[in-house]
Parts: structure tokens; C-alpha cells; sequence
């Protein structure tokens, strides 16, 4: 029995004959994504299991547990958000502001305008501190607004994407608690590459994303609460005002309940898992460690060509270097000539430092002493032509 | 130069050394996430480009164009929300609702009670109308309800995952406009494997999901707006209270200015891209024939064992059937037979259906004669025991 018989006529205007998808090989050494380590690839690619699958909820259980390890969290409520690293973020407000909550946000880049812009939404009433893009905060600063603004929670970001600047973050957490504050901390461009210790820094809110420092394809978002913080969840006086990234529901799916919440992106987390396990098996000091090396190189060499790092040594974020573009330089052209003619992506500036720097990327896979030295061989031989 | 001397101990508690990831074979005959197609998978292992590369703004454009012809629809806002079809079911509500703005839900299973709670969470104030799990509106009822409530928006499910009833749709949109109101349609079950006219059923915002009739892993959720939906968000006087699916912000990534929003997920839109290349390869028609062939087979044959459809054959959803449990057995034990001796997943019911129903999913790649023939073998020959 043909079912087009009372149908309308399907339109085709709008179909097309596409190929199937091939792709150029690329080196992102850009603010991310990051490539993928190709183990991750592989388990990104096996059937998909259901999400109530006895064999799913056992990996969930493991994917929390290397989270907790590369966070360095003891937190109960530390899962994959089911969207990107925005997302996550957006869940710390989400889930913790209630309107007219004083959120102060120590702001230092483009993330922190975005952390502004999200508590709004959340109708909090916000209260900015500023440093120039490629500063840091010090603690006294951080004291001074504290006691002057009186926020219930203090939103900052660790590793800038936008400038390159790694906040030290000894010290914050204990000031914020004696202040009776919750601390929320980015660390999308930290998690996996530079040394990362939630509960010792007491850090009550935290997010990051798959694909940078854990070598995974974008699209999870991990996201930790501390006790503190799911406190304040639960004397919330109304619902969460935003149903998918709400923690309270999350919490019967990821928790012991195992209550049907939305379906998880099964197959993106089998690549999270994997991502994770390969950092575990390196061991948090080695990668760490690696980072750093390795991004010491790319400074020693870009210095040695005459270029200007745009952060001070001392703040310099191991995963992701600014490099001030040189006067007279059209830094865009020089951009997409390493696109075009290396297949090598580097990232421009971001918001105030856009056409001012390049942003330099050596996250996770990518994270190696060749690549640092191809980077730097190409900036030798081709940017005087530009 | 070691970065370890001024560290805090590394915790080793939540160390676990994992063995690579493997998984079993499924045959997902449930409520979705289906198995995805071969292809499908292969593409989600591509090794991912910059999510502002040249190459991939081109496949976004693509996978527009792709969606645009599955749902039969103009909408130059069609995009996959970068989340899960959860994700994309909150982003009609948060972009186009504003504080008191009237929302009539006309609900009749699990996923009409989660458009009421997803819309009083943006401060909607919600009407319902309600019929029983199983059974569909009547254009009357609609209307009835239209001059009572007189909403802003309509929001329904066109088909109910959670029954397996499929809401007939035609003329309910010119109702809606007649009476000035939005039509908000859910699509999770019907994309790809039910005939849908969006622009003929002049629906205003629909959403659906990656993992059912699209034969893709789950984690995106196909989105769209009308114009006249698009003219309600420009009209808003403050901003969409949700950073993550703000449809205004989205506009300037996916429209002609491709400004910076967050991280695509682009392994996940390499899957979904060869996902709607295969469905336009088949055509919309042959697709829901299939499903409808297929999805007679098994009603034809689940009737044959004794057994009793919930639903009436005129409402029925060729992608998910609702057969009830029959007296005295056990239904989740025969679910976790299936699922330990086969390797096969059906869904249970679920609300006021939990315990009464089985759901069985016919849905894209797994709409197949062979899945049919397998799942009523095993039916016919292990049922009695139970």
C-alpha cells in the first residue's frame, strides 16, 4: 500500500546530491579544537549502545572517576555536560544563581565578558574587576573585591584562551570561603595540560571542554560541583531555570537512580573515556610536564626569531601562546598562507587583541617537540615574505 | 627544569587504569538511540578541522541545506542545536518565550508533560489540554482550546515517543495562525521516518534528534523557525535567558557573518552531514515507505502471536510501536532476556505507561524486513515462557 497517496509533493528544492564527506588533513595548533588522538577517533566510531544500557551506566561510572583524577576533585556531582564547554559553563550559573545573587566576575579576557553575560541571563546582579588582557589578578586584588562587593559567588578564568594568561590560583578559594563565597573557575584550556588542583584550591564550580588538553573532538563539557556549591543548588526557593543543563535532574541519571533524563551522546562519550584513560595512563605530572616543555621550546624559538610574547614568562599558559603579530605584518594573510599552503591552522586574536596577536595552541596529541619545530620552521622561512 | 617542585601531591584515588574501551554488539530495537549507520560512523572518526576552517563553514551550509530538505521547509534558521534533541526542545521555548507570554500544551504522553515544565522554567504561563496516552487531537479539540486559552504559542508532540501515537497534523497550522498563535511541533520520532511537511503544515518551530530516523549517533538536535517564529525573537525586549541556545547569537555563526559562538562539535556534524547525504540518496519517500512496510510487518506479526497494539492502526508511528505487555508476564524480565541472551533492546513503557507497554523501535538504518523477521522469531519462541 503506498503511503504518498494523500501526501503533498515533496519539495526539492532544497535537495542535494552531495558527495560523500572527505576532509583535508589538518595540524590545529590553534585555541582548539585540538587534533584527536587517533585512539579516541576510533572509539568515537563503535555502535552506539542505548543510554540505559547496563554497559553504559557502568562507563558513565568511569568516565566520572577519570574526571575526578584529572581534575584532581573529589566531587560526587563530576560529569560530561551533554553540550560543548559553553554549556558547561553556562550550567555553573544555571544551576547555583537565584535572582538578584551578587556574582562578581574578576575579568581579564573574552572569557570573562562572556562569564558577565551568562550570569545576567541568570538575573544576577553582576559586579565586574578588570586587568588588562594579558594580566593577572593578585590576591590582594582579589581580597579587596571581595570585601568591597560582598559577591556569593566569584566566577574567573583560569587558562585565558583569549590572552594566553594562567591565573595563579593560591589562596583564592580560601579568601572566597572566608567570605562567605562560592569560587567558579574556567579551566577549559587547562584540564590535561597545566597543573589543575580543584578541591586543594577549593574551587566550589568548574567547567572545561573535550578538545583541547584531552585530545577529543568537541562537543562534552565537563563540569564539577563541590559540596558548597550543591548546597546552594538545593536551597534554591524555584526550579532551575533551565531544564537540559539542570544538575538536580542530571543528578538522578548520573547518580544512583539512574533516571532517564535526555539521551546521553553515547558515542562522544566513548571517546571522552578514552581520552581520559590515555591522560590517566600518562599520569597528570608527565603531561603536565610535557606541556611545558614543549611550549618553553615554541617561546625560546619565537623569541629567537625576534618576535614579542604578549604575557610575561611567569603567567605564560603552557597550552596556548600569544605572540604579538610585527608591525606592518597583516597577520590574517599569514594565517590562512599556513592554512592554504601547510594545513596548519594558529588562531588570531580574540576580541580587544584581535589583529594584535596570534594565538598558538600545543594541547594534548598535539603537544609534541616535532610540531613545535615545524611551527617554528615555517614562522623562519615564510613570515619575512609577509 | 621539573614544574612538579611546587606542586601539591598529586591524589591518586581516582586513578583507575582502565582497559580500552569495548563495547557489545546491540541491535537497538528501542526508543532510540537506534544503531547508526556504517557510514555514519565512519565519518564521526574523521580527524576534526577548526570549527572556523574554511572547510567546515562549507559543510555547515551543507548540513543546513540537508535538514532544509528532510523537514521540507524554507527556514533559513535550520541548524543542529549543539546538544542533544533535549537541547534543541528548550531552544524553542527559551528563544521565543517571554514572562507571562500564554503557552498552550496539548499533551498526551511522557515528552507533552516535559514542554510544560520546559516552558514554565522560561516563566510562561501554561495552559494544558490533555488526552489519554494512546490517543491524538482532533482538529475540534485544537481549536476549541485555541479560542479558550488564546496562546502565544501551541506546542504539541507530532510523534510521541512515549506512546507511539502519531498527532495527525493537517490543518492545525492554519488554526494557529488564525488565532495568532505559533505552532511548536516535536519531531524527535518522526524525522527521517514519518512524513513531515513542515512549511505545508505551516509549523513555526520544530526540533528533533540525530539518533532515531537519521540513523546517527545521539548528541545533536536538529532545530528550525519560521520566519514569523524568527519576528517574535527580534521582538523580545531583553535578551534570551539562555546563553548556550541563543538562537540570536547562533544567527551570526551559522548566517553569512560566521562570528564566534562556541565550539562547534564538528565530528558529531561530520556524522550528521553523511546521515541526511544517505536519507536525500534514498529520497523522503522511499524512507517512510520502508518505515511503513516495515513497521506493518511487525504489526501484522506481533497481532498474528496474540499479542495487543496500544495504539489504533490509523494513529500509529511507523517508527515506534507500543505493545502491551500481556497479563501476568513479566515485562522488564523478558526486556533484559532479550537484551543478555540476544543482545537485542527494546524499551519499556514509560510514566503512566511504565509496566503496561514494550516499546519497539523500527527507525532508520534498523527499519529492515531481516530486524522484523528477528524480533517476531524471538517473540513467537520465548515469549511463553515468560
Amino acid at each position: 500500500m503506498a503511503i504518498t497517496q494523500n501526501l503533498p509533493v515533496v519539495d526539492q528544492s532544497h535537495f542535494k546530491a552531495f558527495e560523500a564527506i572527505s576532509t583535508p588533513e589538518r595540524l590545529l595548533l590553534g585555541p582548539g579544537p585540538s587534533n584527536a588522538h587517533p585512539a579516541v577517533l576510533e572509539a568515537l566510531a563503535l555502535p552506539p549502545v542505548g543510554h540505559l544500557d547496563p554497559v553504559y551506566i557502568h562507563l558513565m561510572g568511569e568516565v566520572q572517576e577519570l574526571l575526578r583524577y584529572a581534575w584532581q576533585t573529589d566531587n560526587r556531582l563530576t560529569i560530561p555536560i551533554s553540550g560543548t564547554g559553553s554549556a558547561a559553563m553556562e550550567a555553573t550559573f544555571a544551576n547555583t544563581v537565584e535572582p538578584g545573587d551578587k556574582v562578581l566576575v574578576a575579568n581579564k579576557g573574552y572569557f570573562g565578558d562572556r562569564l558577565s553575560d551568562m550570569a545576567e541571563r541568570y538575573r544576577a546582579e553582576v559586579s565586574i574587576i578588570e586587568k588588562p588582557w594579558g594580566e593577572a589578578f593578585t590576591l590582594q586584588e582579589i581580597e579587596e573585591a571581595l570585601k568591597n562587593h560582598r559577591p556569593s559567588i566569584l566566577a574567573m578564568v583560569h587558562a585565558e584562551t583569549s590572552t594566553g594568561v594562567c591565573q595563579p590560583m593560591e589562596g583564592i578559594g580560601e579568601l572566597c570561603h572566608q567570605y562567605d563565597c562560592l569560587l567558579l573557575l574556567d579551566t577549559v584550556t587547562s584540564l590535561g595540560g597545566v597543573p589543575l588542583f580543584l578541591d586543594e584550591w577549593k574551587v566550589d564550580l568548574a567547567y572545561s571542554c573535550s578538545q583541547k588538553g584531552l585530545s577529543c573532538p568537541p562537543g562534552l563539557g565537563p563540569f564539577t560541583m563541590s559540596p558548597l556549591a550543591e548546597k546552594k543548588l538545593l536551597q534554591r526557593s524555584g526550579k532551575v531555570p533551565n531544564w537540559y543543563l539542570d544538575l538536580s535532574l542530571l543528578n538522578k541519571y548520573w547518580g544512583s537512580d539512574r533516571v532517564y533524563h535526555h539521551t546521553a551522546p553515547v558515542n562522544m562519550n566513548y571517546g571522552l573515556r578514552e581520552a581520559l584513560r590515555l591522560l590517566a595512563n600518562e599520569g597528570l605530572l608527565n603531561a603536565w610536564e610535557r606541556h611545558r616543555i614543549n611550549a618553553e621550546k615554541l617561546w625560546n624559538g619565537l623569541e629567537k626569531l625576534g618576535l614579542v610574547l604578549h604575557v610575561e614568562e611567569d603567567l605564560r599558559l603552557p597550552t596556548l601562546t600569544t605572540v604579538r603579530i610585527p608591525e606592518g605584518v597583516d597577520g590574517k594573510a599569514f594565517s590562512l598562507h599556513l592554512l592554504n599552503s601547510y594545513g596548519i591552522e594558529i588562531g588570531g586574536g580574540l576580541g580587544l587583541l584581535a589583529g594584535k596577536v596570534w594565538r598558538i595552541g600545543l594541547m594534548g596529541f598535539n603537544s609534541t617537540s616535532e610540531n613545535v619545530e615545524k611551527i617554528l620552521d615555517i614562522f623562519e622561512s615564510d613570515l619575512p615574505k609577509f
